[in-house]
């Protein structure tokens, strides 16, 4: 528990190291998000996706400065980002990334950057992500944004892991919206033209828009709900049947349009704490994350009550097409039962 | 089996009503892919991936415009496609896309179209697409080319379905090479810049051979092999240590340079045989499979030998963070070992 408390009493060195242990599921690991799982659940997760080229990290890096600008009250708000990278042998680009943004938001002790690479396969990476957004999130990080590249499936399941996610698209990027194509826009919470000062921006803009009110067609899309203070914007809400998702114009470049995104971040934080939808995002995230934690150890309880030999008796029998995979699946079941006995103890 | 002996007679109503019961996992789907697996394992099953707006869809269809012409000796070629598009409330885009093409390659009937759209999770997705190539594969189609939109790990996921994957890009899709940031393109069997026509082309290609000759250093980027007949390709590869990804151009929109796309395909499905690779392949697919559908029946059978009260006990102190998700899932399998007597009987 050492590591864990010292993550606790704010040591960013002990943060980085139980991170390192999570990522790779040590039993250290384990053990400090056992002992950490109480004190999460204050942060406000924010997941931000879109294709590669619409300028996310750069978003982000503005995004990361404008929360410590913007006040919460007395205190201030210390930020994480989480940026998730698929890996690739060609680029190294989680490694790259991680370096740049390290130099930009350098000497910052209220912020706290983390690069995490898919290297297994796709379940483990969202559960890895998960863990390491619960360490951040119980070290009191206020703020926790999780980045993922690419407008696939996997983004999606990220995005999940979010109270807040921001679609980002940008000018110039092909014919299509890249998102709509994938299915990715109906996760969104708030939809970003990046890059606005290029050509081609009113299109996307527009675009976006002619989806949306295809989205919300009996309430007639209104577009962005303005900027409000947090008094007036929990007041409004209240009586707001359902969040619109406005379409914001930015230029990550020159930060303008970041102070208005992180406005209405922060304005869609106060509209699901107001609708009690907070709390169903959260029950709906924790069930998610229950779910694969429970299948990878009844498929990890099941290996160990069965004999290799057994498995590879019954791979071979279905590679020699003697049996299909259904049936494939009926066996090896049978060897868990007979098992039991053995499993019992596990 | 009336609908799957149908399948293999060759009648293309029953093969269409057999997907359906196949995409939904009924009992019927379930017994007729254990009647026709011995039947698989005879077609080239080739993956399509790559960005929206690289023009996949009109590529696939030329290339089964032309393994059609292609003929194999005496024999033509039957084919089959699967599209498979993440479902979108906004567009509808599986449903168009099929329409398109329905009509582009209607009439003949050595070619069959499907479309999938992800309404479940990501797993439903890979394992239902799996089926759907299976019964195609038992119906007698040679070739089956599974298209997927996207650059993220679902992607990556349903492509390991595949013998030959074909990697997709187009000039002026923005700076990047979109897979190469996903890190799809370690999966590449063959490269395609499509809309090899307009601006940036050359560009798009230099940047990939670039990547190439990063990735295969030792060698020596060697790029196209070049087009050979299938005993002189078959003679050379047994001696060939590697695949080296060739580099190729086309223009979807007027055929050009997609029978010189359709033979380096078939010489890749040659150069796998003489290898040994396709078994390998083979073996590592069959073997994801039966993993995949041993999770969810494992599952399936924890969760009929559990009370939904007690599950939802356990979600509830999850929620009000009196114990871990990794606590919840320890006490979630006590439950399963102290339900096992009922279990055994599953």
């Amino acid at each position: 528990m050492h590591l864990a408390e010292a993550v606790l009493s704010g040591n960013r060195l002990a943060l980085a190291r139980l991170l390192t242990q999570v990522e790779n599921g040590t039993p250290e690991g384990v053990a400090a998000l056992d002992f950490l799982f109480p004190f999460t659940g204050k942060a406000h997760l924010i997941g931000i996706t879109g294709a590669p080229g619409t300028g996310k990290s750069s978003l982000v890096n503005q995004l990361a400065r404008a929360f410590r600008h913007l006040k919460n009250g007395a205190s201030e708000r210390r930020v994480a980002v989480v940026a998730v990278d698929p890996s690739s042998p060609f680029t190294g680009g989680a490694l790259l990334g991680d370096r740049v943004r390290m130099r930009d938001l350098a000497g910052d002790a209220g912020v706290f950057i983390r690069s995490m690479a898919s290297r297994g396969a796709l379940g483990g990476l969202a559960r890895a992500t998960a863990s390491v957004v619960q360490v951040l999130d119980a070290a009191g990080y206020d703020v926790i944004m999780v980045e993922t590249v690419g407008v696939g499936q996997s983004e999606v399941d990220i995005a999940r892991l979010a109270y807040t996610t921001l679609v980002v698209e940008a000018p110039g990027l092909g014919d299509d919206i890249q998102a709509s194509k994938a299915g990715i826009l109906e996760i969104a919470d708030i939809l970003v033209v990046n890059k606005a000062d290029q050509a081609g921006a009113d299109n996307t803009e527009r675009s976006l828009r002619a989806m949306l009110e295809m989205a919300y067609p009996s309430k007639g899309y209104r577009g962005h709900h303005g900027v409000r203070s947090g008094e007036e914007a929990a007041a409004d809400m209240s009586q707001m049947p359902a969040w619109v998702p406005p379409v914001m114009r930015t230029v990550a470049l020159d930060a303008s349009g970041i102070e208005e995104l992180a406005q209405a971040i922060l304005q869609h934080g106060e509209y699901l704490r107001a609708t009690g939808e907070w709390q169903r995002r959260e029950y709906v995230r924790l069930k998610n994350e229950l779910d694969d934690l429970l299948r990878a150890a009844l498929m990890a309880r099941w290996q160990s009550g069965v004999r290799d030999d057994d498995y590879r008796s019954v791979l071979e029998q279905l590679c020699a097409r003697q049996i299909s995979p259904y049936q494939a699946v009926a066996r090896l079941l049978e060897f868990g039962i007979q098992a039991g006995g053995a499993n019992d103890k596990l």
